[in-house]
């Protein structure tokens, strides 16, 4: 198992920029998820159980797992990038390794490789019963570098 | 471009018992989505837009592409699957190829190979904007099939 | 089924360029693999059975399979690529849906969609045993474009 | 990062079973891979620089380094089987992180969680030059195990 590699930041104020666009994630928000780590390179992302967001056997549904891990994954990467750029998932590959029943779903993503203008980043999704967590799945995902042009007006 | 295969059924009830799990799932009555199409073998899922389902630049976020294309793979693998089965998603991946700019977003899938226990499929995922569809995803996935279980109780 | 699009080239004398740059593969030679269909935007490469190709059960083994078909979809996309350009393979998923069970190997590959840096890519891969051919996998890549570097020197 | 699970062994002559099995490999013969790391769960395979195994810039081919970390999944499930049993690759994923430049490439593949149908693998592979590792690839497979087979005989 690798060490996390360290990485250097090119926009200090990577913070209030990664918050900001996630805060404009409407999907984010229809499914109540927060943005709750924020390293160079790493990103958290949680949402708490709702039947909203269930599969057919209701627990949390494939999608949910998805969905949180890509933008845990790309706003890892995003962390990275310079001040005038946006952040777009190329692919991305997830093994689904238990059913996800639980009270939260957990993705913490980080930067395994960092190009200029591609990251390839990795995620496990976690989730949360009674107080313990569990592993429910695993990400692979490639994400690009736009330079040039404002995450906000693209 | 291989032409699509025909399978056989092996449950004749399969719409009912297919509509019958998709209408369980509370993250497809969330996200609008709709089950419009089901042969043996495909599936089509629909989800109209609504700034909810957005990213940071307001178009669909590739959760939902990505929730949509699983689902429809999920289905087509479904149709195929005895009457006392449940479905479950090992894996998939997904290319999103262009930004999904529209009014609607639309999952097709269909199963590639039919195993007994595991059902490779594929979904194109398209996006209708101005009466015009375009691709904006392509997603390959492996699904399996739960027999002795049934997909109401597990 | 998306249809095959079409594709215009930018370097007329990519087949030249292909076809030097496969010819420079040792792997390709070891395993006797031939390049033997270029269009703009696919390619198609055979490989003969021989006991050294095999896996544990005397057919081809996977990773013969998985490397003409990223070869595959790598010159599918190269094909499409400026004079000054190498070619490098990003990612790659493949699904084994057969065993590879007979007398020749055979992936064909086309581009799915062609940005300016990345190429989006597909390929099958078929098994031809007693004349007839069946499909034995599916690969989905992603495919860069660099620039400004001979795919000679680099 | 997740701590890599321990697991039990099924089949105390494991060790003997998956060398067997990887002896009977032609290709692994072809390209010079050794099998220098087996334990329950996990599987390390060595190839040695040749001009034979490269691409078209004189580096590894990603083929080679396809090859051995699909071959090192599918021993590392292969160790937690039963003894009549046989092996099976569904999928992989792989992302090519570095030019696979140096002397020796290095697949060491863990299992991430153990079904009893599927198992799902990860792997690292790494390029040793002058003396130093680095990260080359990474690789996601879904392993299958056909119980009441034989691993020789199919």
């Amino acid at each position: 198992m690798e060490d996390k590699p360290t990485f250097a930041v090119q926009d200090p104020e990577y913070t209030r920029r990664v918050q900001d666009s996630f805060a404009r994630q409407g999907l984010m928000k229809l499914l109540g998820a927060k943005l709750v780590g924020l390293e160079p390179g790493t990103a958290e992302i949680r949402v708490s159980f709702r039947p909203e967001l269930t599969q057919q056997h209701q627990y949390f549904h494939a999608g949910v797992t998805g969905a949180i891990a890509d933008s845990a994954c790309g706003y890892a990467a995003y962390t990275l990038m310079p001040a005038d750029s946006s952040v777009l998932t190329v692919e991305y590959k997830i093994n689904l390794l238990a059913p996800a029943e639980g009270d939260e779903l957990i993705a913490r993503a980080h930067v395994v490789r960092s190009g200029k203008t591609l990251k390839i980043c990795s995620a496990e999704v976690f989730v949360r019963k009674d107080g313990a967590e569990s592993q429910c799945a695993t990400m692979l995902s490639t994400v690009m570098c736009l330079t040039g042009t404002s995450d906000q007006s693209r």
